[in-house]
């Protein structure tokens, strides 16, 4: 492992602001075109997509030359040969086996990342549409600093604000649960199939120890194979080593409890109730720019009481969360 | 492993009688026209190939994603997902150069297999040959049973036989040989590749329960990241268990001491001095299917002395044996 202890790449920097993208429609979230938080990550699970058909190519490779070594040994009419490439076709076939799992096992650990990335997809018109009200209030107030518009536009940026700020709690609690849960899936996967596969492998030198090599010279015959006994064994061994395994594992527990709206568990129903839309202290939270207590405390956006602003957040989150839910579903 | 304990194909089953092909020119080697005995090897080579292929492009797909997944770890703008995913990312990547490394080693493996086919190449022609003879001897006796022609082609016979038995000892031994050693190799690289990336993936999940996915509430920030020198003792202990790896295999001995004459080693000078000629030796060997003394013993076609047929085999067989030589190498 002669790599530096980092592999980030450094160049090819692109601006990731993504306020500047507008027009991002529902129909777009199917077809290639990425908003900028989603953009890296679809383009990562593009390529697991072409990893797990390596391991399945790979996987079909096996079994054909597994089957074509059995069927050459035959041809060879040596009966040594014949039975031990025959039995080392069906190690090799179990090889091939293990490497279409890891590939299924991958995709597994790939939906997994799609999480992420549908949330990612759901975060950006939040963002987008704070900034855009944020710079119509800017523009205005260079315009027309009087505008009776501009306190309407005000209270619409702290329901954005306030909105938004629910939208990356929900991006944080999703991307951490869900990178954690799929690398942990990953490399768990990636252990089966190496255990699984030293089984056999190491089958499979002892299968080869049952082969004669020593040479003869012309006109001599060889001793019989007497083999075959002890070759049908080693394959019986195989089968129930890997019938016995059983996966090994350092633990990786998650501390997430989310409930389906990517808030931790005990905070959903307050959340739920509450009218999220006491604006004075949403912008004192946001001003602060928030505090670290560790102490998971729902009252901070919903102080519960009238509404100031012209319509409750209600209206707004909760279709975000839905359509959160419903993609990540 | 729920499979039958044979693999073979047991249909398509093609007449391998090799005896039909001819005017197999020196040319065709290199090119797709295999003869009859090296068909089935010489696919199952191409096989390997692509196998080979498919390694080397998860490889390389594993390397893109690490390094995909590092940048959008960065782009986050979490530190804790920026590191854990930058270190995941060098274990990833490491993971992609075992599947290259694997790659390599299977076509060292495969490199071995070529020895066997080509010697199924060069002894074609000998079979060819000899049942070429046969069959002119058998038409000659059907239409001339007096032809002096007779006595020559029967002169020929023995000697093609005596060429023959040569040819079908070199290949019963390279093939034995070089089956033992190619998939001894391939098994020792599974296990390689397998234990490796145990050490990765054991590795990487460690690295994971660096992030704590304790869901947060909209206006939380997170506590501050400080586990970056942990992660960064956890790739120096990958790279240590990597460094410190030694292969720990059953070992499979080989019995094989060939000469470059395909022969055992103790025989060559014995074999490569006689004049390989006395057609009676010969003729009684072949008659009885030799015999199955396990000491191997070459004065069977090596009695020395008078020639008694045209010319001796020794102007057929080394320019034979030369032949397979240069096309193992």
């Amino acid at each position: 492992m002669n790599r530096a202890l980092s592999i980030r790449s450094n160049k090819n920097k692109e601006s990731s602001s993504g306020g500047t993208r507008h027009g991002f429609s529902l129909n777009s979230l199917r077809g290639t075109v990425q908003p900028e938080l989603s953009k890296k990550l679809y383009k990562l699970i593009k390529s697991e997509n072409h990893l797990i058909q390596c391991y399945e190519n790979a996987g079909k490779e096996r079994l054909s030359i597994a089957t074509q070594l059995s069927d050459w040994g035959e041809a060879t009419t040596d009966d040594a040969i014949s039975d031990i490439s025959d039995k080392v076709g069906v190690l090799l076939s179990e090889l091939g086996e293990q490497e279409d799992l890891y590939a299924h096992n991958i995709d597994d650990s790939r939906a997994i990342l799609k999480a992420i990335r549908n949330t990612e997809k759901s975060v950006q018109p939040s963002r987008d549409h704070k900034a855009k009200i944020a710079d119509e209030i800017a523009k205005l107030k260079a315009k027309e600093p009087q505008s009776a518009k501009l306190v309407t536009l005000e209270q619409e940026l702290v329901r954005s604000e306030a909105e938004n700020l629910v939208a990356e709690a929900q991006l944080t609690n999703i991307t951490r649960q869900k990178l954690k849960e799929a690398y942990a899936a990953e490399f768990a996967a990636t252990i089966e199939r190496a255990e699984k596969q030293i089984i056999l492998a190491r089958h499979g030198r002892r299968l080869l120890n049952l082969l004669d090599d020593t040479p003869v010279v012309p006109g001599d015959v060889r001793p019989a194979y007497e083999h075959s006994n002890q070759a049908r064994q080693i394959l019986n061994d195989a089968e129930d080593d890997l019938r016995d395994w059983q996966p090994e594992l350092e633990d990786v527990p998650s501390s997430a409890q989310l409930e389906s709206n990517l808030m931790p568990r005990e905070q959903h129903q307050q959340i739920a109730q509450s009218d999220m839309g006491d604006e004075s202290v949403l912008h004192h939270q946001h001003a602060q720019g928030g505090s670290s207590e560790t102490g998971v405390d729902g009252s901070r956006i919903s102080s519960g009481g009238s509404v100031t602003t012209g319509q409750p957040l209600d209206s707004y989150a909760p279709s975000e969360s839905e359509a959160t839910r419903s993609q990540v579903a």
